[in-house]
């Protein structure tokens, strides 16, 4: 995988262009390699030897004095540690805050080295993310006593969003936070709550890996009546910590009112707990009271638009893990079936039994599965990275850039998300199908990377939220500002494509219509399913949208990447280069001749925005 | 699922017309309905209540004086005890065997409670289809030293092919079957031989719910020279039991030379042990001395042609295992979709977030994966019923009318193990995410539908296997013979939906317009696909064809059962009848309008003999 990340990272993307920038003119092509041998060294050393452990291993439930904690192996409390002291925690921040000011693009190749090796012992991603939260949204004060120890890796992060009864529907979150104390707004920390409810889903919400726990808490503000307002006006964000600091951020080690009341039972990502919290329950009494004790960042009300800031960031990390878990699958299949010995070649006077048997990578069906594999896992990671490019661009480029990526993100990040959740899990259950019986068992790894990958169409915003997110919202936005932002940046990839080229791989032209066709099939049903204005019919048939429109996209991702590998090709860099080249051409011709042509079926419902399924009735099930 | 199975079997497949038959004389729809109630009762309280259990609770090897054994849970052997003394292992056999002479059809049927209440306990139709192949292909004295046995319940029966080096490539088993003494053919129960070798992947290869197991064993006797003659044509059939027999039949208890030498530790599906046999190794010395005793069965060479008629009844059993597995989750995410509130409608002023959460089966795309899931597993369950009802056609029916059945089963068995695996285990990825998180847990059962259904694409033939095996043979054989059967009973289904009906679904006649296009489409690409003579070139997109296959014979059993569902609804019967005719219209009109067109990515590279797979290269990875 490495040698393909260099490619997308150097000969795709042009990363090294970003030095060029004040806030990246330290960095060089040598010193983001540094970083990313680091990670995979890590990763091969602390993350991959453990997969299976903690999948067999999993949190259990211990109580001691101080209340229920949640262990963990050994192996995870050392993987955290090597993540901490490798500083991967922090790189992307200021110098002043002791990160490297590392561009996200590059962290976010870095951090796939660890995903693919064990997706569920890594849970760093929801720590930064959760500490850059309040970075955009904190106080000073709040970003030196809680996000600066979470960059150290001394302490942890959570995002709290989910209830019992409110999962999708973060409208109907019933957490109370009510002023604590007359002074409340005087607390240097923040406006200072007592919250009470009950959190599920809480990813790594308990463990002993660090000191403290920092949970960033969604909640409601009672009105003078003592109701909480319906809908998501009505939400604001808490700072919680498992363990308490005094007013200059002093860590007292006091338990706050913070309980885990269970753990639920995976059918795979065991590694990480997942965690049932009780907030204010009274389990503790800080300050000689019940109530857990929260500071609210932002303004009242503003809670939603605060923690999506994290979940934007959440969702492409899903993406990739979803990514890492398909590269995992193909990896290990292709290595399998490289190895594996079954059957013979079909000639034209039928088989030879007296022959000896080759290896299963010579049947057309099995690299059918490799191909397919890699079309998804390789293509998903361009996509991603060309996405973590984009949130630089949004960071460091000129003003117009900065809008033009933000834009291009709110259209691509359901994408992101969904497309490699939905075919990642698609690569490994072709994994396992490669090993055969052999894959279904314990004794090789594949069968736990598609465990594992099951829960990424559901975290983070369902399939069917993404759906909704994409055709309700961000292709509609603005007069259609984002769609057509990206049907640009398509139309660019088309125009480099078209001419017939004398490269090797003379069909990409070809492959440029066959793009130029779909996108504007997409757009067409786009403007078919939103003809009636009624959301109901419009949005009875997103997820299928949704599907067509990622197919969509990782085509233009394929087709620009190909246009990069016939680059490569002409600069005749070796035999390696030609064959990741060759390969990268192979995955392009693979997507469009067998993956493309789907989206037809699924654009047919959305423009005629069948109503099979929405005027279906309960009793004819 | 019992209306949707009564309507199929009467309304639909009138499976009444088979009692004029002499064989079946004795049979009415009342009789057979209470096969169904035992069925659904012994499911109900000895099968569906321990599903979870034999997924926890693991077999697991204990040693004694007497070696090694498998320890199942008490549930498995009370289930067992159940089944062997409802008589339906014996079901469809004679009445001089002890059996109820009871049409396939309704076996069938009546299997399908207890796959879809725990898969993993069923072990039961390996046992009846050994005992099966006994009474096709054994002596009399074979069949009642053993099949009888069998088909009692009072032994059980395994099927040995698989070794570890040949899983898919029978022709290199490695198996040696040796004549035991000059006298080997003076063995009343057969000509007698001793076997060596190891056994990969045997279900209920060792356990400890009967009192014996009769393993049938695929093995190669050498040749004069001591070789083993390479291919398939070397290998012959032997039972093996793994206690003895005398001469007479009669139990001796003494152990063969079969020993356990591990177990598979799976994915899913854990109810039933997996081994690995050793055969012959000397763990024991019967008659003094090592080497496992076995029985020829049919001519020297003739093994594999015995052991398809086992095979191909253990396909169908796959594919209602598999189909049934999908029954399962969805009825479970139904049952979760109608309690579970979450969300709200959007209505033409947006969402009110003070009114009440609605059940989630009032979302579109709830109702979209249901009746995905409803499509899937109740058109699967549709197609096996109808194979099942052309083996009694083969069985029982005139010459012509058995010529016909054997031929449309040739064509339709591949499809039957294969589609209802491939898309029973997409509709319990479907179940778990109706579910959201909940889904994930092990405190919901769809999970562990999910993971038990991804055994089915592997065993008795991989997805890719069961594709060449049409491609490559079924739709070829015979001048295309078979492909020609198939297609006439399409046209039948089409003639008789293509006039505009007055009835409640208007569009079946453009449904059968779609059928009849995409049936000429599948014989086009069939064509293309052997243009040019080459095998490689024919059957390199082997996998896609059969999932195009696949996909136009469900939308034939779909319009078929639309018809009847018709004819129902005009019958005016009341309104559960009239509610089910609807649901089954609509789980047609969702397969004509989201699942049918997908044939057309799918035939698209048969139909080009796309190379892209075929031509990868090995570095290209």
């Amino acid at each position: 995988m490495r040698a393909t990340i260099d490619f997308l990272l150097h000969d795709w993307l042009q990363a090294e262009a970003l030095t060029a920038r004040p806030r990246f003119a330290d960095h060089s092509r040598e010193t983001w390699g540094q970083v990313l041998d680091t990670c995979e060294r890590i990763a091969r050393e602390k993350y991959a030897p453990f997969n299976r452990l903690v999948d067999t291993e999993e949190p259990r439930v211990v109580s001691d004095s101080d209340g229920e904690k949640v262990i963990l192996p050994q192996a995870t409390h050392e993987a955290w540690k090597a993540l901490a002291d490798s500083g991967l925690l922090a790189a992307a921040q200021d110098y002043e805050l002791g990160g490297m000011q590392l561009p996200y693009t590059v962290e976010s190749a870095a951090h796939a080295f660890l995903s693919k090796a064990s997706v569920s012992i890594v849970a760093g991603m929801l720590t930064s993310g959760n500490a850059n939260l309040l970075m955009a949204h904190g106080t000073p004060a709040q970003q030196r006593a809680f996000a600066t120890r979470e960059f150290s890796g001394e302490w942890a992060g959570t995002m709290c969003l989910s209830e019992p009864q409110a999962g999708s529907s973060l409208s109907d979150i019933a957490t109370r936070a009510e002023p604590d104390g007359e002074d409340f707004e005087g607390d240097p920390l923040g406006p200072r709550y007592r919250l009470r409810g009950n959190k599920m889903w809480i990813s790594a919400g308990e463990h002993e890996l660090t000191g403290n726990i920092v949970h960033l808490v969604l909640a409601k503000i009672p009105g003078p009546d003592g109701k909480l307002v319906p809908g998501t006006r009505g939400i604001s964000l808490f700072i919680v910590p498992k363990r308490l600091v005094d007013a200059e951020g002093q860590f007292t080690g006091e338990r706050n009112d913070v309980a885990l009341a269970g753990l639920n039972h995976k059918c795979g990502w065991r590694g990480t707990p997942n965690t049932l919290l009780n907030f204010g329950e009274g389990k503790f009494t800080p300050g000689g009271r019940a109530g857990a004790i929260g500071y609210r960042v932002g303004a009242p009300g503003q809670g939603l638009a605060g923690m999506f800031h994290m979940m934007n960031e959440a969702r492409i990390a899903i993406g990739l893990a979803a990514t890492m878990l398909g590269m995992a699958g193909y990896e290990a299949s292709l290595a399998y079936a490289r190895e594996r010995p079954q059957g013979r070649p079909m000639g034209p006077a039928g088989k030879d039994p007296a022959s000896p048997q080759v290896p299963i990578i010579q049947h057309a069906d099995v690299r059918r599965m490799l191909l397919a594999q890699k079309s998804y896992s390789e293509g998903a990671l361009a996509l991603l990275l060309y996405c973590a490019r984009l949130v630089d661009e949004q960071h460091t480029g000129d003003a117009a850039a900065a809008a033009e990526a933000r834009l291009l993100l709110e259209v691509l990040t359901p994408v992101a998300k969904s497309w490699p959740s939905e075919f990642g899990l698609e690569a490994n259950s072709l994994a396992i199908q490669i090993h055969g019986g052999y894959g279904y068992t314990r004794d090789y790894p594949v069968e736990q990377y598609w465990r594992d990958n099951r829960l990424n169409m559901i975290h983070e915003g369902s399939h069917g939220i993404q759906a909704l997110d994409l055709l309700g919202r961000k292709v509609v936005m603005n007069g259609g500002a984002g769609l057509k932002a990206v049907a640009a940046r398509m139309q660019r990839t088309i125009d480099a494509a078209l001419p017939v080229p004398a490269g090797p791989l003379p069909e990409l032209h070809e492959y440029a219509s066959a793009l130029a066709s779909a996108l504007s099939k997409v757009g067409a049903a786009t403007q078919s399913a939103w003809a009636t204005g009624v959301p109901e019919e419009a949005l009875a048939n997103a997820v299928p949208y949704l599907q067509a429109f990622g197919h969509t996209v990782l085509a233009w991702t394929w087709l620009d990447v190909a246009l990069a590998a016939q680059r490569l090709l002409a600069e005749h860099r070796g035999p390696e280069a030609e064959a990741l080249a060759r390969g990268k051409l192979a995955a392009c011709r693979y997507f469009f001749h067998y993956e493309l042509p789907r989206i037809d079926a699924w654009l047919a419902v959305v423009a005629s925005r069948d109503d099979t399924c929405r005027t279906m009735q309960d009793d004819w099930f």
